[in-house]
This record gives structure tokens, C-alpha cells and sequence, in this order.
């Protein structure tokens, strides 16, 4: 079984064995463009601010070099693998023709023909129009959002096209997601899967946005769900085709198999997501199996089988995470991104040192607690233009006093999380951790005792490239489905990290004061006010 | 004419033409034992946490080589010099016998015999209880000093040595600052100088707080005052000898001139502090005329024809900075201070290059503020238990961000001074500026702007002893009061730094903030917790 990780900057294959989910062989293939931000591959034409994109070039490149690479580093035949799965950052969507060319290919010194890469954040005016309608018409999947949609997704990505380059918009036939898109390379079929429909195109409850409030956004905006209804494998949901996760989305074509060295006929997984993924790696697919999928930033992803509104939660999407349950998303914008702020800007000592020199100490003995939100606050404030605050320095103050403080922070923000969702009626009954950041035991120590519970750890460093593998599994009729692939593949460990009763006690008593902070700041009203005269002031 | 000034870690001779202020020649004696904080010289008996010694032996010596060094240096003849004037750090206190020996010279083994330097803060729990009793019986002294008294001054420490070392209290027959102790070496006279009895011996409306108070304390300490009040020159003030400044203590007797090199029989001026002296050597000394002396930690200094209570001050004492006003003292904990943490701290680019790359930012472009109580608030809060803020950071924000943050902080903490004074109707007409930061001009500059007034800056980088030279001058007759002496002798530039309009627009928008901090954090709920929880954490 063969799964590919699609991440922002490089492509990552893994060859699996089915039998046990042992991961065989890897490869990683690096894009050649990585992230286009300034000027164009080949034209050079400029881009805006806040503007990201990448090449499908680079894309196509990793089935070429990853999987072949895979295959060679795991000593497995191509003919022993059965099944290949992959997964995507999202929201990464680009404009197609109707057959699946991306519109960069026939007009490459067009920046609108590229495909709008995650992070590419140049649609917030447009995010801003869709949720202040949306708001002030009441529609009805709002509050499945958390109360905003982002910036980052289809729609708002979409609307940019159609204002500044109308003539792009007209000529895509599809509006696609890059999970999508890389399924339909490989296996010749157009699918859509459930997952990026719901957290990214906000199709809820059999629809997508009505024609009368696209309309309303712009008159060329109406028939905008059309470019993506468009699926043609998986189940009728209210007039649209979507593929369920775990789903079989077609097999290899001849052509897709000439890149990848693999068999001819094999299945193709349904597409899926980076995040959501993860979480069959982690066999953390039952409801209250919350997997925090910890790097520079932490995505939360819990299926539940109860539909609840979270407060500031990314979205809920039923059958999002597994067929069957409801999937939640929640978020913190900056996590690892913090702490690596702060050893790259102040030249202090490295993450070793310092994680070394903060360890000695007792909870506390800082003197210090933070807000986490140097890059804002994703959840459950839902607030961009938020910061970060430091609080108690004195002049002993150290520099691992300081980074401490900064790795509690992020643990507060994690349980105020948690603490959210279980007042809104979504129990929380285990709490996994995957991603860069669990090679931190300290850090992860912290949050066990921040969280009071016992943190599950997944058992692999490329949970995404496992859990796709997992997913092809299931599509290739390995396992009647994701809960049980996941159960035999999946790796977690149990109560990796167990709180300790007295270092959870000090921690109430300072994450106390991190939700008094949370209470005072989060209005926004000092921090908006020095975002706006920095904004002014550096205009 | 000499000024002497004695400082925390040497002492400097300058040497001034009393015609008009021009320094000739100046040399400095470093201090043998500089500050005693572990173990007592000699016989290396250990001290306790926060004490904090010197001793007389070092002061000595700085008459002996570094008097004779500024002469030297000015290359004029020591029959030329007319008086020599003196100032010290304070509260600097030290017991001896009734001619003036320092107990530590008979019992160098004992730490409650030597001086304790004025940042001995180990009678922190004796100050404690002064100011609660004080409180409770309503003492009227109480509000002159904004409320509480400082465990640095002369009451605590003694207090300390009565119930600690009680023989050492009992063989001390004098308790003295030593800016009045170096008086009485030089002339052979014992002086008690009115500013350091109001500013650190609680002499308020012609007495010492009463024996009954005392007796309350402990019943071994209602005599004390007796060890204090025993001045033979000056005023006779209810009862209490007391010297006014610029007057005349004595005549330099036979054996200081042999250490000196000066003739016998010239002028020794009454003693005084460092901080108050500068503002004869600034020409500051009229209703109004605040000097602030800002170096590690800043000093606020202001002769007033009005009594207020001002909330936060340090003291306000009859003739404590000129005879016949009001002279007012309030202070910041922490400011060059807390630059020079930050430098060493995070070990980030030097003061003069964060200085130039911060100097390039508009006001407010850094999205920051911060609270400048890295060492407490002395005024006008009055608590050292509380800490530093910072809020506004974000995954952008840069080190020289960060050190105008601090920078404007501190300009912040002084406009909050200056407009509590200007409420409780002590008007502030001018802001003269002097010590070690008038050197950083951008520094400077955000003073002027944030404060929305011109800045005065002194002529001399060794204010104290230009003024002790000043005092000096008037102690010899050669003007008739303070005043003339400072306008011939002083040196003060007006408006050296004048305000921008836009730039002071732009800062009030970001002292707003700063106020809303001050009232959200200056309760101390959030920071004593976070001090509580520390101090239990490190026990």
C-alpha cells in the first residue's frame, strides 16, 4: 500500500504493509517552485501582497520521483502493492478546464490561472464581504464555522478570481481542490470528497451556498457551486455527487502508472486532507479521540456523534473525518511558529538548551504566563488581529524563563480549546498527539500537565503519509472500513505522558490567570487598537 | 571650590570655579570593597539574602586619593580652594560611638556594625510592620512619604539591628547617613542635614514619629530618636537640631586636610543626597523645576511653594531640596535598568545599534506596549511586587521593536508621574533631565514627545558633585543662597529636545493604552499572584 502526503513544500511517499500498517520505505520529493510568492515561474510577472501559490509541475513530480523512490527505499515489488492513497493541504484549490487542465498550463503569465496554494491570504476582503452577508442574512451554515468562514477557503479564493481576473473565472470549467485534482490524475476520474466540501467549500446539510446569496455577493457569482458540483464517484447528497472518505475513487491509469511505477488497475483512494488524515494513522477515529496534530501551527481534529455549535471551532462536517460521525476542526494559529520566533529573533540559545534549562524548573518559579497569540487566535476567539502578551518579566527574568512561558501558553490555548468543546456538549475523552512538536518530551509533559489527562502519542513521524495509506486500504477492500484499517495500521500509544498531580495543581492556578488574560484581551480592544496604529503608522 | 560625591560603587572629587561652574578637573576612587553582599571583609562572616554593606574605610580613601587627584588634575594649588561640599547615596546609615567610630571598626565581626548601603533590603518585614501600624493609628507623616515608607530607609534598618543584633543597638550611640557622618569627618563636627532627615529619617512638622509609635513597634526602640537628633549645628527645629542646606557645617579641621591636601580651616558644607544636589547643579532649584535623574533607575526631584499629597511620591520635606519650598521626591524603579537586562538578557544587538534600527520606526509601528515595573513601581503605585508587560507581539515583531517598546515604557511611567503631580496641584513648569541616559539623544527625543514637552537637559555628566561644589560655594559665603549659586555655577540648556506634534499626537494614542494597562494590572490581583506562585515555586 503506497500513501502520499502532498505537504506545502515537499511530497512525501510511504510504503505500507497492510497487514500491520509497518511503514516499509519512504521518499520525499522537494517542489521545484516550493512556494511561488513574488514573481511567476517562466514570466516573472509580480504578485501582490499576501499572495501564494504552487505549481501542479511539482505536484506531478512527486508521483514520478517519491513513489518510485518509496518503492526502492521500502525493497518492495511494485506488483505486491494493491491500493494507493493520498492526502493534500487544504484549502489548496486551482481552476481547471473540463477535463482536469489547470488553466496555468494554457496561460501561465496569468497569476489567477495558478492554483491558490493554503496560505495564500490576498482574498480577506472577500472573506469579509461572504461572512459579513452570511451574518446578516442568517444563513444557516454560519454557525457550522464557528461564526466565520477563512479567508483561506474555496469560496473566498473563487470570489478574488471572478473580481480581478473575470475573464480567468469565466474560462474555469472546474474550481477543484489539489486533494482532488491529484486523485483524478491518478486514477482518470473527477471525484470530490466530503472532507474539503465540507471544511473548505462549506457544503452543509446537502448544499452548497444558495445561488441567491452569491448572487447577492456578486451577479457573476451565482452560478458558482456548478464549477464544483461536479463529482462524478461516491453518493448523491441532495442533487451533489461527493466520494466518501476511505472510499474507492477509481483505479490507476496507464498513464498514472507509467509515473508512479506501480501496477496498472490498482485502486485510487478518495482524496483527503493533511490534518484529517492524520487521525486514521493515529487509530484515533472513534468519537472523543481528539488528535492534535502539533508543528508550526496545531490543527485539533475530533469525530463525535454529536452535532453541537462549538464557539470559535474551524467547522463541523458530518462524515468530515469518518463516514458516519460528525468531524470537528479547531485550530491555534501559531504554535511551533512561536517558539521558533523567538529563538531565531532574539539569538538566544537553541530549543535543546533552552527546553533543558526550563525543565530544571518548578512549575511557576518564572513568575510568568502569556497569551499565545503571536499569530493570532484561531480558536476560540476566531481573530487574526489579535497578539501575543507576555506578562510578570522582572529583571531576572531569563531566557528560558521566557521560553517556558511560551510553550505554557500554547498548552493554555490547547485546553481552553478542550474546556470549549466539552461545555459545548462534545466530550473530549482522549486527547493524541501527532506532528513535528512530540519530539519535545518536555513540551509534551507540559501539556499533560496543563490538560490534566494523559496524552496518547501516535506511533509515526509521517502520520499523513500513513493515515493516505490507510485510506487506500480501505478503497481497496483490505478492511470494511477506516475504523478497522485504522485499528490494524494506525499507531498510537496510550498515556505516553501521564500528569503529575501536583505540577497540574500549580498549573490551575496560572492557567487561571491565562483565561483572566483571555477574558481581558480577547475583546480585542488593546489589541486591535495597536494593530490599527501600526497599520497606520507603517503605511 | 571641591564637590565630592559618594556613589554605590566609588567616589568622584571635581574640582569647579566658583565664578562660574566650569569643572577644572575631576578624578574617581573606586571603592576597595565596593558593596558587601556575601561575606564581611576580613573575617568572611557570611551574610544573609538581600543585605547589601559598606565600609567607612572606602569612603575615606576617596577623600585621600581622589580629592587630591582633582586638584591635581584641574592643575590648581589647594590654597586656592575655598570650601568642599559633599553628597552621598542615601539612605546609607551606619552606627557608632558618640565621637563618630564606626562600630564596625571595634567589631568588624559583627554585620549589624557595619553601614548598611541604601539598597540593603533585608528589612524589608520591619518596614512592613512600621507602615501597618502606621496606617492603623493614622500617623500623619504617613501621607507625606505617598503612603508608605521604604524598608531602605533609616527606621527600618534600625528596627532591624534592635531586634537582630541588640547589643550593636545598644552600643550605638549615634545612627547616621553617612552623608552626615563624612560632614562630621571633614569638620569635626556631627550635623544632621535637614534633607536626609525628612527624605529617609521620617522628620516631618518638627519631629521624629513619637515615642509612643516607637514603643509599639518594640518596646526597646522608643528611645530611638535619641540616636538621631543630636545635630549641634543649624536650626533648632521642635526641639531637633537640624542643618540647612547650603549651609555651613564646620571648618575643615587638621587632620582632613592632611588627607585631602586642602587647606585647614576652609568651608565644609552641610551634607546632602546625590539626587537632591543635582538640581542645584542643574539651576533647577525653583518652584516647578523637576530634575529627573535618569540612570539605572530614575529620580524625580521638585522644589514647590505648595503642599499636596501626591499619591505615590516618595517624600515631600520643608527645605529638603532648597531652604523655604517644598521639596518633593518620587522615582522610578527601574529604567536604564531595564534596558541593560534586555541587552544582556537575550543577548540581542548592543544599545547604540538597537538604538539606530529603532530610531527608524514611526511611533506606534511596533504594534507595541509595555508596562515598565521590570523592578516594581515606586511611584505612582508604590509596590515593588509588581512586574513587567509586554503586550502586541506578534511573529514579526523584531529585537529593536521590543527596545523602543521598553524605551517609550519608561517615557510613559514618567508622564504618569508628572501628571499626578499636575492633579494634585503641584504644577510641573519645566523637565530637566540629567545622568548617564542623556547620552542616548533618541532616548531623549521620545521623552520630549511622549511627555508633549520641551526637555531641559543639565551641562555636566557629573551632576552630583558639580552640585556638592555649588552647596559649597554658598557654605563659604561666596553667594547668598542656593539660588544664586545655582544660576552662576549650574549649567541647564533649555528646550534642548522639543516635542513633534505628530509624533506626540501618535504617543498619546499609544499612552492611552498604556493608562489602560496601568489601571488593569496596577491592583496587583494578576502580578502578586504570578509573584506568590514564583516565590512558593523557588523555595
Amino acid at each position: 500500500m503506497v500513501g502520499v502526503d502532498f505537504g506545502t513544500l515537499s511530497g512525501r511517499a510511504v510504503v505500507v504493509r497492510v497487514s500491520d500498517g509497518a511503514e516499509l520505505g519512504s521518499a520525499v520529493h522537494e517542489y521545484a517552485e516550493r512556494v511561488i510568492e513574488h514573481t511567476l515561474p517562466g514570466t516573472g510577472v509580480r504578485l501582490g501582497p499576501d499572495w501564494a501559490l504552487q505549481s501542479p509541475r511539482d505536484w506531478l513530480d512527486v508521483l514520478r520521483v517519491a513513489v518510485p523512490g518509496a518503492l526502492a527505499a521500502a525493497g518492495v515489488a511494485a506488483e505486491d502493492v494493491i491500493g494507493i492513497g493520498t492526502d493534500f493541504t487544504a484549502c489548496t484549490v486551482l481552476p481547471t478546464t473540463a477535463d482536469g487542465t489547470p488553466l496555468c498550463f494554457e496561460t501561465p503569465e496569468q497569476p489567477h490561472a495558478w492554483p491558490k496554494l493554503w496560505k495564500h491570504h490576498a482574498a480577506q476582503p472577500h472573506a469579509d464581504r461572504i461572512n459579513e452577508l452570511a451574518a446578516r442574512r442568517g444563513e444557516s451554515w454560519l454557525p457550522r464555522y464557528g461564526g466565520k468562514i477563512s479567508s483561506e477557503w474555496e469560496f473566498a479564493k473563487a470570489l478574488q478570481v471572478l473580481e480581478e481576473a473575470p475573464e480567468v473565472y469565466a474560462r474555469a470549467e472546474r474550481w477543484i481542490e489539489a486533494a482532488d485534482w491529484i486523485v483524478w490524475q491518478l486514477s482518470g476520474v473527477e471525484s470530490r470528497n466530503i472532507c474539503t466540501a465540507g471544511y473548505k467549500g462549506v457544503f452543509q446539510d446537502g448544499s452548497y451556498p444558495s445561488e441567491d446569496f452569491l448572487a447577492a455577493l456578486d451577479p457573476g457569482f451565482s452560478g458558482f457551486a456548478g464549477k464544483l458540483a461536479t463529482g462524478v464517484v461516491g453518493d448523491d447528497v441532495g442533487g451533489v455527487t461527493l466520494a466518501p472518505l476511505g472510499g474507492l475513487a477509481g483505479v490507476l491509469t496507464a498513464r498514472a502508472a507509467g509515473w508512479t511505477g506501480l501496477p496498472e488497475g490498482i485502486a485510487v483512494a478518495v482524496g483527503n486532507v493533511d490534518a484529517h488524515v492524520t487521525a486514521a494513522a493515529a487509530d484515533a477515529v472513534r468519537p472523543g479521540q481528539m488528535v492534535a496534530i502539533m508543528g508550526t501551527s496545531t490543527c485539533h481534529i475530533m469525530p463525535s456523534d454529536r452535532l453541537a455549535e462549538v464557539p470559535g471551532m474551524c467547522g463541523v462536517v458530518r462524515d468530515g473525518i469518518v463516514p458516519g460521525l460528525w468531524g470537528y476542526e479547531a485550530g491555534q494559529s501559531a504554535v511551533g511558529d512561536i517558539f521558533a520566533w523567538y529563538v531565531d529573533t532574539f539569538g538566544t540559545d537553541g530549543h535543546e538548551r533552552l527546553t533543558e534549562l526550563a525543565e530544571r524548573q518548578a512549575v511557576g518559579a518564572h513568575g510568568l504566563v502569556a497569551l499565545d497569540w503571536f499569530g493570532g487566535n484561531r480558536s476560540v476567539l476566531v481573530d487574526h488581529d489579535l497578539s501575543g502578551v507576555i506578562v510578570g518579566q522582572t529583571l531576572a527574568t531569563r531566557p528560558e524563563d521566557v521560553y517556558r512561558a511560551l510553550i505554557e501558553s500554547t498548552a493554555y490555548g490547547a485546553r481552553m480549546i478542550v474546556e470549549t468543546f466539552e461545555k459545548s456538549g462534545v466530550p473530549v475523552e482522549e486527547f493524541v498527539v501527532a506532528g513535528g512538536l512530540l519530539k519535545n518530551r518536555f513540551l509534551m509533559q507540559v501539556y499533560a500537565d496543563v490538560l490534566r489527562r494523559p496524552l496518547s502519542v501516535i506511533g509515526s513521524d509521517q502520520g499523513p503519509a500513513l493515515g493516505s495509506a490507510v485510506h487506500a486500504a480501505v478503497a481497496a477492500g483490505a478492511y470494511p472500513g477506516i475504523e478497522e484499517a485504522a485499528a490494524a495500521m494506525g499507531k498510537r500509544t496510550r498515556a505516553a505522558y501521564v500528569p503529575d498531580e501536583a505540577r497540574a495543581d500549580a498549573y490551575d492556578r496560572l492557567y487561571a490567570q491565562y483565561r483572566d488574560l483571555h477574558d481581558h484581551f480577547g475583546d480585542g480592544r488593546m489589541l486591535h487598537t495597536l494593530r490599527a496604529i501600526r497599520n497606520e503608522a507603517v503605511k
